[in-house]
């Protein structure tokens, strides 16, 4: 880290940074320039509280040099990462996309052994539903628990497509690990440090959703968590952020994806239906994420949007769906992919 | 809820619109405007997907009339609530403001035994203190556990100091319930469903910190949850909002006093430690907490924040915070409450 | 507009209402719901100030119905405009895009007489190059004024494409429009209404960039300005918001583009290389911009980005221009547009 | 700057940036750490583009040490600027606190005439009113112009008011200059620079408004751009960021008070009316705003807010006006400073 000192920095002052820098095991390098004078400290201070020397009288900032993350960067490994959706199944990080596709919950058993068999059809790669749900109001549906995780398992024997649902709190880890192919972290909980380990811990690969206020830093360090647990098979999943906008219930933030790709080899996909949050917006939407080079889309089908019991105004009905994989499918190629 | 047609909508469109409506057990007005058709639902509508009708093909939006939220609302309690934050002990929500003090994390019995005694003298209100500690890096310091609440539980003796105390995880809930007087859930676990519910579970209060990009709505609907669950002792707290703003680590809210009075009967804190992000702004910032009517603030304070574990450049020392409390007592007569 | 009044309003209020609404010209319909009674203002509104009833006793709240725009909207315009970039010239609005590609600012008779060419050869619509720069810094290059606007004439006389270059104020409007083709209002001038209306009465279409914090609202307001000052050929330009993240300079916001399409007649491009803010993310976006829909893109290219005069973390070279239309090339094929 | 090369980098890259940074005239210092190596840029690099060596293969990222604002800074001038609002009139920057109100436009000469005398016995300042007005919709009301400004004038002359009224192009300059005492540059036009710049020509001391997402370090450059030209009594004004909050028209960012303190010598006004966008949290937000250390508010007051023309939500009444200058004398007191 840089520590710049205040133009009128006293040189008593300079020298207690100097040796706070030399207390935490670090080597300072003290550069005078016109303006003022910096000091370079040395060495790895991930375990360091930087903020440690920005209290000091004297002290303007702190810059940091390094990325707080580690095992989720590109510097320790260097080829991009591929993970396997399912035992010898489908895989994410190639050059196939991973086209993840279904219902917001499992609503009942006709729900989804309806809509399975179409998504299967039109080429998805697996097939997600929600059991426990996350709902911002605790008046809304909170989903058919493990019932739901039965039906999606139903599901996976009639279509073999790998299943993605969600897993809420540390309870429910065992009990979905078993179900299910990928363990969805949702948004809300991508800072919940405690089921970030308990995931890490089991062995199927885990779909990580960005908080939808998280830096790229901490998306990382999120995924750091799960992988120093144990478990090195995170896929990370951009749904949104929170921004000003008001056409749209989250701000699509792609970008990411090209960031993502110069820092870390893990996989990114993209989830169209929450990071717009219109129904009408998600096939375009779907498009762009292909192009600008994701591994894969997470999307929203109901096979009744207008009577789903969640996220009703976003989902896209099996016929959409199977117009969004014909047009995925050309711009794949225009970008030397396939579905 | 009202639904706005498009104008272009036709009347099989509207029908379909009212047919759904009324599906939904709600009565339906339709209102024909010079330029479009809306049509007023009228009914308790908090368990329907509003969302299910602005996918409908003739619709352009819906508009939202109640807030989501009920037993966290005014409506329901006219009267703000007045909530002990120990059996017989100092309470929040009166015109004697809750001055909540202590560093952000239990580092050492030695550390808290310096500082609680201190901040007693100061006038503080109650102590806080980090146990268990969620941290953005998995190398980062994670907290002294149950033996950090023993450490609080000593202090606590020495003083008469309730103790505020986060707790990260369902498992904990018990622990730390038996240990402290207030539970704390941070912002990251503000919409951790399943932990909201456990905290609802248990009798002590609970202070709840904003997440860092919840909307007042979102916020309120959490305390919900609590109060849902059965503890109706829910302390609001603010703790700053994620903004593009770079000079300080969050941008403190202040107006969601204002508003939170307005629509809640809960009593909110300000937490300008997080809020701010800097050691240099903490004082100012708790003055102006006060004048806009907050009921107390939680401040973060260190015997030595130069070589604090966590949040160092955020962190006050003792001696500021009796500066702190001198002048917090004179703004406090000026808006008609008492330290 | 719908007036909500809060459950404690009087009857005597909810008639002070209704009169305020009918002294605005509209008519009033009144809704007693389960929880609050609403009052439905119908007629036009869009010159009454909707604040005037919120501040009134009684009331909860106002939500709008109509969109504030008209000339800019489809209501008004079913078909989407196609605009001239030059008379006899490419256009922009059809399935064919416009790459509109050049320096960030003119530096010299040099460097733009090298550029335009190579953009030329590369397939690029137009030549865009700043001769007023708005730089946030007094201190930075603040562009070669009508010397640059000469420079970029005589690049068109050499190559055929049409100029695009920006305007800063009033003055300037009469200067710009003799030399260039289409007329650039930058971000932080969205919402200079003064140049909006002197832009709106010169003759060559206008570029009109989105300010950085603009909502879709307020941004085909920008519009309607020009349209109503008489020149009805605007391109829209969404050139990234400012939010939270950091890794990229700004957040491309993509999704406005079927937004745009949804409600408004207008044209829009996207501007990747401020909406993302390095050279590294600029292909990516490009491609996934074309893949969404949008009908043309704004990029800045530099035949020597190290020694750029402004804008250097963001600027491609030619040989990554000539790849990046390579590679649009395909993906416009893909969604049925053509460069 | 420091220039942080990537962990791959080539000794041959590191040589390209040494060249370059010597080439801007700059010297260099390299430093090799655990990690990686950075270059430390030393000089006066104020008129460098950064942006210039972030483009150059090897590099990671550039990291800016100095404030790119000069002479708003406290490191050129170390006392609070103080600055009189009219000749021998009130002053802004002192322990007395400027307390400017008004209404937000100019609407006719009985409105003016009306209100001015009840703010004066009120205790304020100055008058503002609004005779030239920025409106997002081109429908609205556009403001009375110089008629406007004759009715301003004329309040003065009977109260003794100093007028603060907004200017929006340059070619009003001249005019509002002869008629008002404090010129207003508005939100939306912090960033229009030829504004800036003929503003720094007139004297009258100019009221700068923060761009609605503008950073602190932008800010500053505004004010610099004015300073630069020659006018050095610039009054920083806050009124609101935009931010993903709803119940608020934007989010108040008090903070900023604290930070101008410590990098700027210029005085800092909240503007609490657009800061809130809502009447009834206009006098609790003052009391913070006066309370966290600002050297004054400015306030729309309305003799009839259910008429305004404009701003109707967020106008407080005269007699709203009287209890918050009660109010506010408390605070004030309490912080050692006096209306």
């Amino acid at each position: 880290m840089i520590v710049v000192m205040t133009p009128s920095a006293t040189e008593q002052q300079l020298q207690h940074v100097i040796d706070l820098v030399e207390e935490y095991g670090l080597k300072s390098h003290v550069i005078k320039g016109t303006d003022r004078t910096v000091v370079a400290a040395v060495g790895d201070k991930r375990n360091v509280d930087k903020g440690a020397i920005e209290n000091v009288e004297g002290v303007e900032k702190i810059v940091p040099i390094l990325a707080p993350y580690k095992v989720a960067s590109k510097e320790v490994k260097k080829d991009r990462s591929v993970i396997e959706l399912a035992p010898n199944g489908p895989t994410i990080g190639t050059e196939k996309l991973a086209m993840i596709a279904g219902p917001c919950s499992v609503e009942s058993r006709e729900q989804i052994l309806e809509v399975a068999p179409l998504l299967k059809e039109a080429g998805a790669t697996a097939l997600r539903g929600g059991a426990f749900k996350p709902r911002t109001s605790p008046y809304s549906f909170q989903g058919l628990g493990e019932e739901g995780l039965k039906i999606l398992a139903e599901a996976r024997d009639m279509t073999g497509l790998p299943i993605v649902t969600e897993v809420m709190t540390n309870s429910q880890v065992q009990m979905v690990s078993e179900y299910a192919d990928v363990l969805q972290i949702g948004a809300r909980n991508m800072q919940n440090y405690n089921l970030l380990e308990a995931v890490g811990k089991q062995p199927k690969p885990v779909l990580l959703k960005r908080g939808m206020s998280s830096t790229l830093e901490e998306f990382l360090l999120a995924a750091e968590y799960i992988i120093n647990a144990g478990n090195p098979n995170v896929i990370l999943c951009e749904r949104g952020i929170r921004t000003f906008e008001e056409y749209c219930r989250n701000t699509q933030a792609l970008s990411i994806v090209s960031a993502v790709k110069r820092v870390s080899h893990l996989p990114i996909v993209i989830d169209p239906t929450h990071g717009t949050g219109h129904a009408y917006m998600v096939e375009d939407m779907t498009l762009a994420a292909i192009a600008i080079g994701a591994d894969g889309v997470i999307v929203e089908v109901h096979p009744d949007p207008e009577h789903a019991l969640t996220d009703a105004a976003q989902q896209i009905n099996p016929k959409e769906f199977k117009k969004l994989m014909e047009r995925s499918a050309r711009v794949a190629t225009a970008v030397d992919k396939v579905l």
